[in-house]
């Protein structure tokens, strides 16, 4: 039962066809935002739930596109008929980031002024620009107010977005490993990445987009290095060791001695056919801005108008944004008399573990979703 | 007093006219062997340190090079009269690593049947050939014992090889900040580094030396990532936090924005002007293939026929060879009925706080190497 599938799916465009005001001031428009959605909005238009994906995630979160899809989508363990996110119950629905490359305008997408790929001369954006994007397919969709948002890592800073800046649309919010701001470990892991892909000489300054060559190599070193915090010590010891690729003892060459290393260099080289460099620019800088605490005040003061009862989820082996950044989060909520729920889950998968530990997750989500919509 | 320097001291050279057998079974030489001297031998020839550089380190680990030299040796405040290895008492001994591109014989030499530089004719080394090389340095200083072998991280390694290797010549071993083994995530990190310098374009598969360009931009995304993992999430906290740099306020740009990307950035800048980007692939590789379980069946066994009186120290805040690593050595070695102390020092600075940390290292190491020198 938990591992149907919302069988086949489609991704669905909505066009927004005025401009928005972003963080920076600039006014930016049209916008075109790419989405899916899993279940049905019921008569009072009340359940539904809006799921918001990590760095390099998309629209399509469950089911499959076609009969031949080998792959579901990113969330598929969480979101279908009896799991965490119920579609017998609830209107699940899911958009590709703003700046994104699967769908959602970014720096890949055609500038209409000028009838080439925006490349750099794409606007900066934030989290909170992306959250507002949202809000305005929400209001296409003719939802008035989400049951919840819920996300993880990226994700997770988006779902506190919606309750910080429309605390009048989120009944609750769900933040698995995730952060209120960015530590400084984080944007060096971002920096590295991004200079990676800067340095790729096939970067062109971000005029790549006609070209022969695109920045792979760059961007495949910025997969590399996001890919080793996405795991941690313990995982990686348990997944690889130093078990040697395809050889029973090191032959003393430059070439790959270890798994470890084909892994990464793997996942690295399939990462550059589905994502655009420019993306992981402009996100990865998104997300280094994102910090509540800076932008409000403080934490308690970021959380003073929130109405959303939240669910908080970290991870023992989650590195990237360990337990105490969630902990941050829920003293701050419960100092602004906020209504919060935290739990600290037992996993050996690193930060990737919101990805991989569904059967906690989704007790926990479900029993706090049972709750919301009781209320 | 511990501020004392040994004042201005020379790079010696010394060449060994004989091939080494590597580990890999190759035969290589000539070798030249950088190396430096701190204090006197004196008559018994019994008051002799060999200390070992870490990964990007070289001879030159105390006093100035000249007098208008502004940086001491790498390692000068634990070197010197009344500091913890005391020139006043101790003939300290430091060389430059196999390998590497500071003195000693690596891709970087000439080689003399072509003329050429090596580059990636150059062979692949280990920790174990490394100290062959030293050993040869040490005979022809004349010093049949060595009072103690010491280093921090892959300088750990090279002092735990020798206990091993040569136990007859080595009276006590001080480790420091290192591992028995590199762990699939210390594998991960280097071969991004390695990746990104075999990807730059100028890398020109290792012959650059004669070349307009070498592999600036590989080596100097290599050393961010390394750099990151000598640092940890507190340190970084501590030092840089979200600040940013020259300006108040994020200004919207794909420019650098926080005071940590501008100091990555930077330390990545002035790498390539110090380290040869083929030395950081062999040194990395003899690093990753660093394994004492593997090599000799289990750790107690690697330690087995050592006599050496060992001080191993580790630091709270070091993530790339955490305290349990260290451990694991302790534990192997009183299984193995060796004599060990062990001390885990509380530091906020990360891995790199062998470098750093002089005091509370000065105290153990003095009262140590008085143990070992009365004996």
């Amino acid at each position: 039962m938990i591992k149907q599938s919302v069988g086949i799916v489609e991704t669905k465009y909505y066009t927004i066809d005025k401009n928005i005001k972003l963080e920076s001031g600039e006014e930016f428009g049209p916008i075109t935002v790419a989405y899916e959605t899993y279940g049905r909005l019921n008569g009072k238009k009340d359940n539904a739930i809006l799921v918001l994906h990590a760095l390099t995630g998309d629209a399509h979160a469950a089911g499959y596109h076609s009969e031949k899809d080998i792959k579901p989508g990113w969330w598929n363990d969480m979101i279908g008929p009896g799991k965490a996110f119920d579609t017998d119950k609830y209107f699940i629905i899911s958009s590709n980031m703003l700046g994104g490359c699967k769908g959602t305008t970014g720096p890949s997408s055609i500038n209409p002024l000028t009838g080439k790929a925006y490349g750099i001369e794409f606007p900066v954006i934030t989290i909170e620009d992306t959250v507002k994007v949202q809000k305005e397919l929400i209001n296409y969709l003719g939802v008035k107010k989400l049951l919840s948002v819920a996300g993880g890592s990226m994700g997770g800073m988006q779902a506190l977005m919606w309750a910080i800046s429309y605390p009048e649309m989120v009944e609750s919010a769900i933040l698995i490993a995730t952060t209120s701001k960015l530590s400084a470990q984080g944007i060096a892991f971002n920096a590295v990445g991004r200079n990676a892909i800067i340095s790729d000489p096939d970067w062109q300054n971000g005029n790549y987009y006609d070209k022969e060559n695109k920045p792979d190599r760059g961007l495949s070193i910025a997969r590399m290095v996001g890919h080793i915090t996405y795991l941690c010590e313990e995982a990686m010891h348990k997944k690889f060791g130093r078990k040697l690729q395809n050889k029973t003892k090191p032959d003393f060459t430059m070439d790959i001695d270890f798994q470890v290393e084909s892994y990464l260099q793997h996942q690295g080289e399939v990462f550059v056919d589905r994502f655009d460099a420019n993306s992981y620019l402009y996100i990865t800088k998104a997300v280094d801005y994102f910090d509540l605490s800076g932008k409000y005040g403080s934490l308690e003061e970021a959380f003073k108008h929130t109405n959303a009862k939240f669910l908080i989820m970290s991870f023992t082996s989650d590195w990237l944004f360990p337990t105490s950044q969630s902990k941050e989060m829920v003293n701050a909520l419960v100092h602004a008399n906020k209504d919060v729920s935290f739990c600290e889950i037992e996993s050996p998968c690193g930060h990737d573990a919101f990805l991989l530990e569904f059967e906690t997750q989704t007790n926990i989500i479900k029993s706090f979703l049972k709750d919301v919509d009781n209320e």
